[in-house]
C-alpha cells in the first residue's frame, strides 16, 4: 500500500531522485521508481524512508525500490539507499511531487463574496463560502467551501484555508499559511466579570495575528486578545483541537500535538516541542526550546530550556489503585517517617 | 418527563410489547403504554427500565407502567416488568420506535453537487450541502445541511452524515455508519519535518477508512494516513471531539469515550472500551479488550488484556496539594528508607 | 496597543466617565479619553484596569490616562483613577461601548428558511444559514452565517448564534444567550448497548435546554438527552471545546473553563467553577459552589463546597521520571515501611 504519482502519473530513475532531492545514491541509479510507501509496505517500484529509528528493524524485510536514510543506517542496509543527512526532510520534499493540483483559481457562483472585498489575482473560493465586507485576499489564497470570513480580515499571499473554517472579524493571517477544516480563528476569549449575583461578559475587543508559515490544525480555536492581540509568530505548527486562549502569545517555530490547552495572557517563547493534551496556566512565560511531554500541566513560569512534565503512565488498574490510595496519605506516611527518623 | 411515541402515535398493551420484544412479561398485559421514560420520572403509560445498578433503589418508587430489567431485578419487584436478559438493549430496540422518520429523500435546491458526483437511489442532501466531483453516495444514504464532501469519497449505503461535517478527498465509509454534526474526516496529519531552522510541512497522502455500522462523535477529527491509510474497523464507536491521529488503526467493536486523543501509527486492538479524555502515545500496540480507565495515559504498548489506568480522582485541595509536595521529593524519600533500612 | 472607540468614535472627559459608570474618580476630571488599553500598552489617550493582582506591579510605570482600580490600589497610585469597589466590572461596562453595532437586521438573500419557521421582529439571518421547519426566532436575535438549525428549536429574543453553530431539533434557548461559532447544541449522545456480539445504539430521544443569559463557547458540543433532558440553568458560562454529554444538568451561574468532560447524568450545582481540561464521570453529584483546579478527575460525587483537584504541576524530565518510578511501587514502599514499624 502506498501513493503513486497522482499529478504527474511518471516514474524517475534514482539517479534523477537523487539529483533532484540532492542526495547521494548507493546502489542503481537505472532502477525506476514511481511512488512513495512505508519501509514495511512499499513495492519495489516505491521509495521508502527510515526517519524513526524504532522502525530500523524494518530495513532488512522491506521490498522498496530504494529508502532514504542516513549514512550511518546505509552501512546495514544492502539494498538501494539514497543518502541524506535528515532523510525525513529528503521525503517530505519528494512527498511534495504527489501533492495534487490545487482547484483552478475562481470564485464558485454558490460563494457569497461582499462587493467591499478585495480579492487577488488567482484566488479560489469554495462553494457556499463567505466573505465578509473589508476583507482582503492576497494572490493565490484558497478559501475552501462553507468557509465563513467576518469582516475586514486580511489572508496574505499562498496561504490555504481548507473548508468549514470560521474566520473572525479583523484577524490578520500571514503567507503560507494552512488552515485546517473546522478551524475558528478569532472567536470570543472566556472573560467574565462576577457583578454581586451573577456574570458580566467583558467585551473581546482584540484581533488575533498569524505570522507567515504557520499551520493551524482541524477543529483548533484560537481567541482574539481582549484588549490587545493573540499573536502566532512565523511557523509555529498546531495540531488539531488545540485551544489557545486570549492574549496568548507563541513564539516562532514552535510546534504543539494536539488536545493542549493553552489559557489566557501566557506566554509560549520560540522552539518549543508540547506534547498532546498538555495544559497550561494563564498568565505565564514559557521560555525558548521548552519541550513539555504529553498530558503535562503547567501552573507556574517555566524559565529555564529543556524537557518538563507531569503525567503517569498507565498500569494495571489494581495495582494503580493501590499506589492511589497510598499517594493520598503521602504526607502522613512523610511525617511518620520523620518521627521514626528522630527516634 | 419521558418521550411520547413521535413518528406512530400509538399504544400498545403490554403484551404486545412483550411480544414484539421477544421478553417475557411478568404483570398485567392488558395495561397500555405509549410511551418510555427514565425509572424516576415515567408515569403509568410509560415504560422505564433499569440497567445500571446505581439507580436500583429508584425501583421501588417508579410509577412507570412497566419496566424492563433482569431476572434477578424481577424479584424484588412488584410492578409490571418486561424480563430482559440484556434490558439495556431491549430499551434501545423500544426506543427505535420513537425514531423520527427521517426527512424524505431528495437534493435540496440550495445543495451544491457537482455532476459527475454518483447519487443513489433514495439519497437526500441537505441545504447547502458541497458534494465534490468523483463521489458516490450509495442507495439512502443521508447528507445533512452544510456538510461538505471533498472529491472521490465513497459513502456506502444507509449511511447517515449529520450536518456541517467535513469529509477529506478520496474518504471511503461503509455502511450503516453514523457520523455526527462538525466532525471532520480525513484532515491532513500533523508531520513535520525539522529543516534546520525551520519546519518543513511533510504531505499527507494516504486516506481514510471507516468501516461497516461505526459511529462517530460530534466535532471529531482523525486525520487520513500519511502514506497508508487510517483505518477504523467495523463497529467502531467514537464519541464526541476525539482526535484519532494519522495512521491509527482501531480494530472492530472497540468503543471510545470523548475527548480521547490517539497520536499517530497506533494500533488499537478489537473489543477495547477507552475511557475518557485518554491520551495514547503514538507507535504503540494495544491489544484486544483493553479497558483504558479515563484520563489515562498511554506512553508503552499494552500487551495483555486487562484494565488500565493512570489519573487520580481529586481531593481536598489543601490535602491534595501537601501530597503533591511529597510525591515530588518521593525518589529522596525512597532513598533515605532504604539508608535506614540497611542501617 | 489598545481599542480606540468604534461604534462611536468620539472622547469622553474622566469625569464625565465616572459619572457614566458611576465610580469615583481620583484625578483630574478634565482629562480626555477616547480608548481602552493594558496597564503596559496604554496611552494616555486611554483607560487601563487593575484586577488581577499579579498585575499590580505595572502600576508604577503606567501610562494610562486613567486607571480603573479599587480604593486600595488607589492609595498607592498618583495618577488618574476611577476608584470601584469591582474594577473589572467596571471596565466591563466601559468595553460594553466599544463593542460593534450588529449587522442590521434582515435574512440574506443565500440563508434557507423553511416556510413553517417563525421569525420574530429585528432577527438578523446570515448567509447561507439554514433554518429548519418548526423554529421559532425570537426578537433581535442574531444567526450567524453558515448556521443549520433543524426542526423545532426555539430560540428566545436577543439571543445570538454565531457563524456556523449547528443546533439539533427541538433545543430551546433563552433569552441573551450568546452561542460561538462550530458549537454542536444538542447532538446524540454516546449511548451504546452491548449485543452479544456487536453494540446496539441506543436512540437518543430527549432534548437540550439552555437558559436565560447563558453562553457556549467556540466548538464546544453539548449532547441532548437520551429519555429526559440535557440542562443548563440561567447564567451558565462555557468556554470553547468543553464537552457536556447527555443528561447533565448544571446548575445556575456555574462557569467553565475550555476543554473539560462531563460525562452522562451528572449533575454539576450552581456558583460552581470548573477550571480548564477537568474530567467529571457520570452519575455524580456535584454540590453547589464546587471549585475544581485545573485538569482534575471526579470519579465520585462531590457533596461539600470547597475547592478540589488531583492535577500535577510539571517538573524537569528526569527527576519526575525517578518520581514516578517511587509512585509505581508506593504500595510496596508502605508495606515495608508497616513491617520496620512493628519491628
Amino acid at each position: 500500500m502506498g501513493t503513486e504519482s497522482g499529478r504527474n502519473p511518471q516514474q524517475w530513475t534514482l539517479g534523477e531522485l537523487a539529483g533532484r532531492l540532492d542526495v547521494q545514491l548507493q546502489g542503481d541509479q537505472h532502477h525506476c521508481v514511481s511512488g512513495i510507501g512505508t519501509l514495511q509496505n512499499a513495492e519495489p517500484h516505491q521509495v521508502a524512508f527510515l526517519a524513526n529509528p524504532g522502525y530500523r528493524k524494518q530495513l532488512a524485510d522491506t521490498s522498496a525500490g530504494a529508502v532514504i536514510l542516513t549514512e550511518q543506517d546505509a552501512q546495514e542496509f544492502n539494498g538501494n539507499c539514497l543518502i541524506s543527512p535528515a532523510p525525513y526532510v529528503s521525503y517530505a520534499r519528494l512527498a511534495d511531487w504527489f501533492v495534487p493540483e490545487p482547484q483552478p483559481a475562481g470564485i464558485h457562483d454558490s460563494a457569497v463574496v461582499d462587493d467591499h472585498a478585495i480579492i487577488g489575482q488567482g484566488v479560489q473560493i469554495g462553494a457556499n463560502a463567505v466573505i465578509g465586507p473589508g476583507c482582503q485576499l492576497g494572490r493565490n489564497v484558497q478559501i475552501g467551501a462553507g468557509c465563513v470570513l467576518e469582516s475586514d480580515c486580511l489572508v496574505a499571499d499562498d496561504t490555504v484555508i481548507m473548508a468549514k473554517t470560521w474566520i473572525g472579524p479583523n484577524t490578520r493571517i500571514g503567507q503560507r499559511v494552512r488552515v485546517h477544516p473546522g478551524a475558528v480563528l478569532g472567536s470570543d476569549g472566556f472573560g467574565l466579570a462576577w457583578n454581586q449575583d451573577h456574570w458580566k461578559k467583558v467585551p473581546q475587543l482584540g484581533g488575533l495575528q498569524i505570522g507567515d508559515d504557520c499551520e493551524i490544525g482541524a477543529n483548533t480555536t484560537i481567541d482574539r486578545g481582549s484588549i490587545g492581540n493573540t499573536v502566532l509568530h512565523q511557523d509555529v505548527r498546531l495540531d488539531n483541537q488545540i485551544q489557545i486562549a486570549h492574549n496568548v502569545e507563541i513564539g516562532a517555530h514552535t510546534a504543539i500535538a494536539a488536545c493542549t490547552g493553552i489559557a489566557g495572557s501566557t506566554k509560549i517563547g520560540a522552539y518549543c516541542l508540547i506534547g498532546g493534551a498538555c495544559g497550561i496556566g494563564g498568565h505565564l512565560q514559557i521560555a525558548d526550546r521548552i519541550t513539555l511531554t504529553g498530558m503535562s500541566m503547567v501552573t507556574h513560569s517555566l524559565r529555564i530550556a529543556g524537557s518538563y512534565g507531569s503525567a503517569i503512565p498507565a498500569a494495571p488498574e489494581k495495582i494503580w489503585h493501590r499506589n492511589i490510595a497510598r499517594l493520598r496519605q503521602l504526607d502522613k506516611l512523610w511525617r511518620r517517617l520523620k518521627r521514626t527518623d528522630k527516634q
